[in-house]
């Protein structure tokens, strides 16, 4: 049988692996080479620098949740139901990534408080989604701006305003059960914020 | 002149400069008595404990925005605009705080690591000052709220939406001049969600 070919989601699926075996501190490209069989020589033919590789696996982790969140975006019905179902999807991701393996998500934090530009566009990425929801309500007749406001800068302002509920920040109260009705509670508020 | 007598104020600003000097891993009870020229009994005999030394200063310190923020949650005129104005202040307040001395802030931030029950108190205070203004407004007919809510679940739901602009894991955020029309879109949503 010949060898897999040397792919960038082979790698990156190593790099995963070797980050959560050797933690975010000691994990290097020779450990990935090594766990792929294969040179060091040939992941830096992917990925030209240990700080590339390390944004790319980030990158990819944080890009995990925007497929099944698009899919949302873009379903038929009711822009307030959808938005709403939009910010419960994003909630159960994030408690999902951190709750299930709690270590791998430590070790994401780290990777991610050296990616600025890589959560910024992760950021932009969703939040654009929000807007296309809010977008679309507003032309059905069935969402409505506060005066004077954008689409784009209302998203950014139901992300701020839920950010209880999908800030890596407050993994730690995600466990608790008195988060869902604050998570309803909040929700409500915006949603009525949004005339929806 | 006869020695200043030793209260609990004059022990917690010593407390406070002690900390400063320091920094939290290594102030001790004995050199904020050296601080104040008493023996470490004399601090003991109004605190107890290092911890509860620790937990008093750390109260003092989350309290003194209150008596500015309570008189803004009592004062007369349209509620809507006393609910921005007490999220304005509060803001304003916490943005002084961390930018005006980080390092005793960052300090703070540890104390109040340490003192989730003293900081949940705090946070009682505040959200109380929200329901209290979210409930004159019901009843006067300037607010409500999203159906089948309490005003003390929907202040809570107000303060979980602001965190962005109270929360001190935000602090590297609140030097940016884009924070402020962060701060007004989500103000604009929240009051808009409270029929303002």
């Amino acid at each position: 049988m010949p060898p897999e070919p040397l792919t960038p989601d082979r790698i990156l699926e190593a790099t995963e692996d070797v980050l959560r075996r050797f933690g975010p501190a000691k994990a290097t490209v020779v450990d990935v080479a090594r766990a792929l069989g294969v040179s060091h020589g040939s992941v830096y033919r992917h990925f030209p620098s240990k700080a590339a590789l390390r944004e790319a696996v980030t990158e990819r982790w944080l890009d995990q949740s925007h497929a099944a969140l698009s899919q949302i975006a873009r379903a038929a019905g009711p822009t307030p139901q959808r938005l709403r179902d939009w910010l419960a999807a994003l909630f159960a991701a994030k408690r999902a990534k951190a709750g299930g393996d709690p270590e791998l998500f430590a070790t994401y934090m780290v990777l991610a408080g050296e990616s600025s530009e890589v959560v910024d566009r992760h950021i932009d990425t969703v939040v654009g989604q929000l807007a296309q929801i809010i977008e679309e309500g507003v032309g059905k007749g069935e969402l409505s701006l506060p005066a004077d406001t954008e689409p784009a800068v209302t998203a950014r302002a139901v992300w701020d305003a839920t950010c209880r509920f999908h800030d890596p920040a407050y993994a730690t109260d995600w466990g608790d059960e008195s988060i869902h009705p604050a998570f309803d509670a909040v929700c409500a508020l915006v949603l009525r914020g949004l005339g929806g």
